[in-house]
């Protein structure tokens, strides 16, 4: 199977952590996100274990809360012991919601209003990861006001491209996020933060995009920033002690994809890191990444019931599902691949090519196209695999759906919810 | 102006239906969807006049609710005397709830569950658009239960290709909706439906496409469509009454994009309709159009607040608004046209190009790239135009941003509140 906590059982449905999807899907009813919650842990751990080991005690792995932000999540990272990296009051107010140690949480985000820099400041967040001038004035004129120093991040742009999908290559250095090394501006904007009162620059952020696959963009960005961080250094006299890279690392969704060996992947990059503060003679800093999808992407996957199976002579076939692009938009978005099962006929020979339609009335509704299934019958269970990061994050209503709860396998094997079914009722709650 | 709901006052500011709308942002605060009532009437009575002249008094056009579902909507919809067509459970219980008349509602979309159809049942729909075999089972099944007679409608794919963004071009042969005339199968079904007990067929459906600018597609279904409805009359002895040729006008979106007389374009499908008919000496049929985004989209726009103004020297300029894909997805899946306008300084030259970037830790999170727009400073208001259609419907809570409210403008000029901003707590209320 594509990842180790699938498998399938002896009635002939897939399983997740040892649980058959289709009984869960009958008990809970369809669409369905389904998570694995000793999964979540395991990665969790993956990171803070080779982090503590290669960049040192204090360096510290930081959820990031857009990949899947809920309560429940922020309690089992909370206890694993990682921070969190928040971009919205509405992430922040989740994470505080549910306990979260706020000093851990680190607010991220292009454009904070003034609202939201009071917001962050009211519930006592522990760091800024500031993006733009316009943001650290309002940071300083804020803190000034409450008679304190905030400790802010610089989020700088190395200016690399890992060729990603456009849509989610954020380090180049044309990018509506932070400033750019390359062009002299993210030094004239330090040396104007370190006029500013109330604030505390203690170092420097880059995310050099999403879905890599290896150590290369994070090592290129490891010598750019700690090459800035010299060069700040040696113009300012100030010394940065945190480097935060980020997160990026994709993860398996088909089989054509790599499996990455996160561990591996941070031990090179911590080479790289030491390497280069040697080189600079710079005192090797509290480094910070920022991994979200690489946490719960294969802890999570979505069942949904086959309704209608179409024929065109000539041309293809479909497979119509109740559920679509309103609880998993990544498809229309960014055409991006899934695997789909059939759950309920898991080890039957895949004998239809055919395309996984949602049900929005929308031609571009779709999950993924010409997959290889055994062939369903209307009531059957279809899985798609790999939901866990950004499906429940980026769910609509589009045609007035209701977003699917979020069940999650406990680590002794029980089953629980998470987040709710919305009801009819809850679609209406703001109409007036 | 881009529509003739739109102005400057004396103050340089943005108007809609003659409200200054930096007053209104300040009022009810930003991102803000804000509609104009009178203009959604006026489209509604622009396609009930011509299709009462041009098809006949029985003529109806349906409003798509996938455009803006919400039950003010309906309400308005209701009282200019259109019916309205439905895609889900969802937008049916908020018609049901808005007190929409049951019977003049059809339940469209290409999965209806067995749920769906007892839901429908329930609540007295009036006719079903049915897509495929096992929906017409269903609807049979659960007609014969209820020992009633349910009126459908069977959507039928027509082969046109309108030449629009392929996901939102839906008449063609290869397509998850309906079945098709070219193949066969579409007759095939017919007879099918012909020995089904609690099902009466009334008619047919297609829909060409989305963002057509002329009757064109219209009028090249019709042909193909009232040849099949002879087509079925001469095979099988059954004459269909209703022929829905759905949806599909354009708005204009930019001044680069035509204006569209949706009387004439109605004129001109009618004496197409009439030629067809009287070639195949079939009788007129009662006809129903669905339009949705013609009807309400340029009678909203998007308000919000401007934070960060970015040049990356020798690079180019980036616009921070305080919302963005959450709020409108459109440019994130389509690439869809947008104008933009500095509310605050509408009167003042566009001195800047600059990419409107929203506020999602994403990089395709932009709503246009490379606009002229007079500088904003950080609080001025950013108007984005001709969002009235699926902005709202489309919005999620991604980065967990709460969905903006909708006001409307009252004919009088009054401004309400139709749809209320979401709140933190909203957004954690299923969060167990």
């Amino acid at each position: 199977m594509l990842h180790t906590n699938l498998d399938i059982n002896g009635a002939g449905h897939l399983t997740m952590a040892g649980r058959d999807t289709v009984e869960l899907a009958g008990k809970y009813g369809t669409p369905l996100y389904l998570m694995d919650q000793a999964r979540i842990r395991e990665r969790c751990r993956e990171y803070l274990c080779a982090m503590r080991e290669h960049f040192g005690r204090n360096a510290l792995p930081l959820y990031a809360s857009k990949a899947l932000c809920c309560k429940e999540l922020y309690r089992i990272v909370a206890e694993e012991g990682l921070g969190c990296d928040v971009v919205s009051p509405g992430e922040l107010y989740t994470a505080h919601a549910a306990g979260f140690p706020m000093e851990k949480a680190y607010f991220h985000g292009n454009n904070k209003t003034d609202a939201d820099v009071r917001c962050a400041m009211d519930l006592g967040i522990g760091h800024f990861v500031a993006d733009n001038r316009e943001e650290l004035y309002a940071i300083s004129r804020e803190a000034t006001k409450r008679g304190k120093v905030q400790k802010v991040i610089l989020r700088v742009t190395p200016g690399i491209d890992p060729h990603t999908h456009a849509a989610i290559t954020t380090g180049k250095v044309d990018s509506k996020f932070g400033t750019a090394i390359e062009t002299g501006q993210a030094l004239d904007l330090t040396r104007q933060i370190l006029t500013l009162p109330g604030v505390d620059l203690v170092g420097i952020h880059c995310h050099v995009g999403s879905l890599c696959f290896d150590s290369g963009p994070f090592e290129a960005a490891a010598d750019i920033m700690i090459a800035f961080m010299a060069q700040v250094r040696k113009q300012t006299g100030h010394t940065l002690s945190v480097l935060n890279l980020g997160g990026g690392y994709g993860v398996r969704y088909i089989e054509g994809h790599p499996s990455i060996d996160i561990p591996d992947n941070i031990r090179k990059v911590a080479e790289r890191v030491r390497a280069r503060c040697a080189a600079h003679d710079f005192p090797l800093p509290q480094v910070l990444l920022e991994p979200g999808r690489s946490i719960v992407a294969d802890a999570g996957l979505t069942l949904y019931t086959a309704g209608s199976v179409k024929t065109i002579t000539g041309y293809k076939s479909y497979v119509s599902i109740d559920g679509g692009m309103p609880d998993n938009p990544r498809y229309a978005l960014y055409q991006s691949d899934y695997t789909v099962l059939n759950a309920s006929r898991a080890s039957a020979r895949p004998d239809l090519t055919a395309t996984i339609a949602g049900r929005c009335c929308e031609s571009g509704d779709l999950i993924q196209e010409d997959v290889r299934i055994a062939r369903p019958e209307r009531g059957d269970i279809i899985a798609v695999l790999v939901t866990g990061a950004y499906n429940y994050s980026m769910a609509s209503n589009y045609n007035r759906i209701p977003r699917p709860p979020i069940v999650m396998i406990a680590p002794d094997g029980s089953d629980y919810v998470a987040v709710r079914r919305e009801s009819y009722e809850d679609l209406l709650a703001n109409d007036l």
